[in-house]
């Protein structure tokens, strides 16, 4: 079998799906380029709230083969529009506000260059100063996966925002300060801790194990995997993503320990 | 790169995720033509709200390319099933029952014919009293992208509903009275003026703008884009579908309002 | 038109919409194969309900054409890591956890043969503890729509989980005592009495017709499609996916008359 070269174009929004926003991109994709394949993240990401949208995307990309394009459209629009980004890494394509929300993006994926994308051409012919996921974001996504050169929609830029991705702090009593990312639709508590720091700092204190107090409930040890986790406890693991989660079997453990994006975990080694 | 001829068929329903309607349609479709590109449009259309589910289509139609199919089956069904109908427009088809749901495409979008879809040959095998979604509307779209000539489905009919769409209108006083047609995901009020008839009235009344009372809280002037509001007050804009919105910056006006579709808001010239 | 071959891959999960996961399965589909057409039935099945996962594929998949491959990844992963299995029948292909979650696949569908998939250079490199919807599901979906032949997964197993259906009893007062199944977008309840049976208990019973006494409220007889109903009572009918339905017109019927899956209803004939 030939090998194909169907193009992809994934989208994460906060558009929910109630209303014509994700159907109109797509619309507006396949006008240019109708052999795009357009594949949802999600776009249940909570309204406003970039720095989630991109920690989604940040899960997801790697698994798409190589020169997808990625339209991450998130942005609290206060203060103004956003440049319009393109952003091209050592192996994929993403699209997105200039507003910081492809912090874990960045963080994961070298870049090569960020382009500003002001080429008019390639828009849809009437902008709405409202919607430019379909009229800015969704056409460009269709030249770009027609072969249009990235060259062609704007100049590199260097003084785009990065965003700030929390990260693990050690604090002076000698405790791990993690910050909670994402809850999952299980209630699993997703936090910054990534895989390569945990396993440098267990072999940094070797014989010692993790152990995390949240809401009275200790909690010591990691799984591999749920079904390992202990009855009615909660337990760590290293979740799909790469990431330290605390999970509770067949129940939500953020809702049980009262865990929510942003608040932040003591975690020691002993 | 040769231009691409692959059929595109997109969804508009009150089917909800939950269940096995959606997937089945689709299945029904690609059963009849596995090329065909399907997009999904809404199925959150509030159950039993036909003339909701036309607005939401009537606002994402015209992103897509010439020839797309849409499908729109959001139907009460009370008072015995409907017609299901094949309307062939200036640029578009469009598949639906006969209960006036698609009152805002027949609004944007010139008919040029409509026929009643009468040839059970190219039903599914078995048709079921309840879900014509899958068993008439998915395989006649299926054989129409596969290149069925419209004439073959049925018959041309003149007696199809059109439906109803709240028209903004002038009061005694003066004043225009507008009606509250959708509320999005973020809260936005999308209401019945559509951008010509707002430009037309200020034309006809230089020098003035918009205010509008509601619940209390005075709105004045239109911004262009939601950055531009002011922080912690309803304001007007233009939305993306080209009818005025009242939205509120992070937060949902329509909740804050207490706005919600069919309710009506009074607009002076001032 | 020549026919096309374009294989089509369904996914049916626990996974919820807000989350990276259906996507990462997505990628990790289209990086084996991207000229796979990936179409969801649900990813809003209960968490943790593998049989309700199982019945609401098992409504859909039949719609799709003849060698579809289905994906059903709903475990409540108590117990330690179910076996991934392969299960090959008259017209399709499903894959899915060694949990009983097809029981209604298996009682639809006749099974030629069940595999347990062990290949696992057919895997995502790293596979995670915690995702074998991405992680083994997915690519394989992927090889096996590229051609890949089934025996190459892994060695058929004899003793798979086949799930239990609940199963329409007779009571010793010559009753039949029916399970619901599911409640579906709309409210409507579905029972597991399946047409045929229904058929057949009204053939040995010539004049009769059936009646169930639920909450209070009486229901005899059955219509053909939900206009036919009354207004404002409770009926009985045949859904689309054949199983006998309580439904109540533009409202709950399981709301109303206090129904959830797996109570029971019991139903004579009179």
């Amino acid at each position: 079998m030939p090998e194909s070269k169907a193009p992809i174009i994934t989208l994460t929004t906060d558009f929910g799906s109630r209303d014509h926003y994700v159907g109109s991109m797509k619309g507006a994709i396949l006008a240019v380029n109708r052999d795009a394949r357009i594949v949802d993240i999600s776009h249940e990401i909570a309204p406003h709230r970039p720095l989630e949208g991109g920690f989604v995307l940040a899960c997801a990309y790697a698994a798409f083969p190589p020169r997808t394009v990625h339209i991450l459209v998130v942005d609290p629009g206060v203060g103004g529009p956003r440049r319009p980004l393109l952003v091209v890494t050592e192996s994929h394509y993403f699209l997105a506000p200039d507003n910081g929300c492809l912090a874990f993006v960045f963080e994961r994926e070298p870049v090569r260059t960020v382009y500003e994308i002001t080429a008019a051409h390639y828009f849809r012919q009437e902008v709405s100063g409202t919607f430019h996921g379909r009229d800015v974001f969704a056409p460009v996504a269709g030249w770009l996966t027609r072969g249009t050169g990235v060259e062609s929609f704007g100049s590199p830029v260097e003084d785009y925002a990065v965003g700030e991705v929390p990260r693990p702090k050690l604090t002076r009593e000698g405790q791990v300060r993690l910050t909670v990312l994402h809850v999952d639709r299980f209630g699993n508590v997703i936090t910054n801790l990534q895989k390569r720091t945990l396993d440098d700092l267990l072999a940094k204190n070797p014989g010692k194990t993790i152990r995390m107090e949240i809401g009275g409930q200790a909690l010591s040890g990691i799984v591999t995997h749920y079904a390992e986790g202990p009855d009615g406890a909660p337990f760590a693991l290293i979740g799909s993503a790469g990431h330290l989660e605390i999970a509770l079997k067949e129940a939500s453990a953020a809702e049980t320990l009262g865990l929510t994006p942003g608040q932040q975990i003591l975690m020691s080694l002993v």
